[in-house]
Order: structure tokens, then sequence, then C-alpha cells
């Protein structure tokens, strides 16, 4: 399993996923899920992906290959608008999948998804989901976070404390939280996390972390959150008793 | 959708369920999924359903029906442990699925399940899961609660902060909050929410508050948890800089 997280704020673009890939319980390994595709000054593009890792890499690897090659429908570097590079990402999964499928389905799941996340000249910073078909959606004002692969345990944070108005630091730390509760609660998502700001107009994927499990950063969080969600939890009423 | 929570714990039992019921977006209503079957000093069930709604409330109407009566592997108060209670709703729902889930399959998931707690005399309080199978298992000392339906958003808080030495009154408080993420991450969960405690030889179920969306405890909880949290989370370090 996999989690992966996009966020866009007016402040910018936060991109997170865990490292877990496996097939099987003896088959774990740890893995980058984000691809980032970037051509200075111009165009920035963060690829971040869940599902079949064949599926995935295929797309990403078979996507920087013809980024530049001015070959129609598959190539980054042509599109005008994001919304372009989201259709080319898709059509590259459908092109996969119409190769692949067939012959990877009788021993499993050849399906992936994908969050991309960046800018082009010209937009502001953008966000989309591409489903296992190849479509997508874009988030706006009012959703302004997008998940895939283990989206449930990390969303209940994201829901209560991320709003427009947060800082890139404070979605950052909040996209933490949220690894956190995911890895918490469910063993197929694992550290390392690589957490990605990405600031409006840099068109540069300078601010990249990656967070393992004995991170001075991140161990200092979790310590500092238990401690302060224990304190708190103590102090709330408990129930009245009932009748 | 449902969400069903089971803790059993030294100090006792603590049993939630939300009451949200629906098939399609405009037949929503409200039902109560806890059950409660006792036999004063000697027996306490309670049984909490997920599911198909005309399943769960078969099953639990025959149990009632046959409670007493003598009936074969029907009868809840012949069972001499918990381990034949579970036994019988298991049984039980195989023989409602038997009857009932080729007609109801054309049309929908005819699949149920269960958690059933409570107290029979010699025996300390237990905790089982009945799956939509019929088979079942127990809560234990590592795994001391159980969860059915949508379990994911309200798990995270539970496997931070409950402990096997919580008092039933923090298990209580923690079951609400657990309660409160869900509802916020989900539509398809809603109020009001049954909250049960039971408490060790009491064998009666005497202790049951239902909390609706303006119910002052807990709009007072979500309130102090509220601020307590946003406020935590403006404590906590920022990542630094990437590179």
């Amino acid at each position: 399993m996999t989690y992966c997280l996009g966020i866009v704020l007016p402040a910018g673009l936060v991109l997170a996923s865990d490292s877990r890939s496996n097939a099987g319980v003896d088959q774990v390994t740890h893995v980058c899920k984000q691809s980032l595709i970037a051509e200075p000054g111009r165009k920035a593009i963060a690829i971040l992906s869940a599902g079949n890792l064949a599926t995935t890499q295929a797309v990403v690897t078979e996507l920087r290959q013809a980024a530049g090659s001015g070959r129609e429908g598959k190539d980054l570097f042509a599109a005008a608008t994001f919304f372009e590079v989201a259709q080319t990402v898709g059509a590259m999964l459908r092109e996969v999948m119409e190769r692949d499928a067939k012959h990877v389905e009788p021993y499993g799941d050849a399906t992936a998804s994908f969050i991309v996340g960046g800018q082009l000249a010209g937009e502001a910073p953008r966000l989309f989901q591409i489903y296992s078909a190849g479509n997508f959606v874009e988030a706006d004002e009012r959703s302004f976070f997008l998940q895939i692969g283990e989206t449930k345990y990390g969303k209940p944070i994201l829901d209560r404390a991320l709003t427009p108005r947060c800082s890139l630091d404070e979605a950052a730390k909040l996209a933490m939280l949220s690894f956190d509760a995911t890895l918490r609660s469910n063993l197929s998502v694992g550290p390392p996390i690589d957490l990605l700001r990405y600031r409006p107009d840099s068109f540069a994927f300078d601010d990249r972390i990656v967070y393992g499990d004995d991170h001075p950063y991140w161990t200092e969080l979790k310590r500092q959150y238990g401690e302060g969600l224990t304190a708190l939890i103590a102090r709330l009423p408990a129930p009245g008793p009932g009748g």
C-alpha cells in the first residue's frame, strides 16, 4: 500500500509520499514515489504514484523519456497548461495499461493512480488527481488537498486543522502529522517520508526533505504531539453517567 | 455506512455506535444499532450491527424471539459461555443469509457483521467480532478494541491514546473522540451516537447515553478538543528547510 498527499494553497504546494512497496509479505522494499520533472524558470512538474509499481515506473519513465521530444500527446514539456500535463499523464497511464494489464491481471492488480502538482509559467500552481481510468480531477479552493492510496487514517487531522490560510510550513507540519497517523495505524505504509514544498513562481524543486524514522525533526514532532495530545485528552471532561 | 466500536478493558466494556442508515441518497434514516439482551444478575449481551439493515434486523429479532425458548443453537440464554453467544449470533447470521441473500443480491449487498460484547455469570466481560461469513474473533489484552463499518478514520486516536489501563470514563471519552473524527471525515456515518458503559459483574445495561449533535457534553467535548488541538499544533515545530 501507499499514502500520497498533495496540498494546494495560495502559499504554494506541499507534496508528500511514503516509501513502502510490497508484493506479498516477504517482498517489502523501499521506493521513492515522487518523480520531479523541471525546466528551470518555466516548468515544475511533480508526479506522486500509487498502485502497481511496474505500472507506475513504466508511466513515469516513459514520460521522462518523452519530455522535450515533441511526441504528440506524450511530451510533458509541450503542455501549454497544467490541465494538459494531467491529460498527458492520464494518456500515458492508459497506454501502459492497454499494453500490460491483460498480462498482469492473472497475477494481481495492474492499476495505478497519481497526484500531479506543480506550475507552468503563466499559471498559478495547480494540483490534479489521475484516476486508474486515466481521467482526472483538479483540486480547488474548497477541496484543496488530494490523497491516493491508504487515505483514511490521515484524513481527520487534515479535515480538522488544514485551511486555505495555512502557511506552507503549517501545511507541511500537518502533512507530517497526517503521515504519522497513517503509519501508526497501518503497517503497509512506511518510512521514509518524502516531503516537498513548492513556492509559487520558483519553478524549482529545491525544498525537499527525506524523513527517516530516526530523523531528529520527525522524532521530536512525534514526541511533542504525542505528549501534547495525551495532556489535552486528560484535560477533557468525561461523559456523565447515563441511565 | 456505519461505525461501531467495542472496547474491553479490566475496567469493563465501552460499546458505541452511530445511527445513520441509508439505501441511496434520498433514503437516509436513523436507527439504533445497539440491541441489548439481559437477564438481570446473570447475563448481559449487547449486539452492535453493521451492514444490510434488513439482514441485521432479522438476525437480532430472531435472536430476541429465540432467547429463553430452548431452541437448539438459537437460544442466547442457553449459552454457557460468551464463546457460545458468539457462535449463536454467527449461526443466526448464516441462517438469515442462506434464506435471504439470493433474493437480495440482484438489488445490493445483503451482508452484515456484528460486535457482540457483555458478560455471563462465571466469566469476565468478553468482546467478539462476528464476520459476514458467520465466523468470529475475540478481543484480547493486545487487541482490546474491535471496529466494524467505517473503521479507519476513528482508529488513529485509539491507536495513540487507548491503553488497557484506561478507566471506563477515559475509554468512553476516547470512543467519543473516535466517533467525532469519523463523523467529520465521512458523511455516511451520523449522529446520534449511542454510548454504553458496562461495569464488570453489574449484569445490567444501566449506563447508556444517546448523544445527539446538540447534546451539551458532546458540543463541549468537540469545542475543547478542537481548540486544544489547534493550540497544540500551533506550538509544534515546523519542518526545517530542505535542499
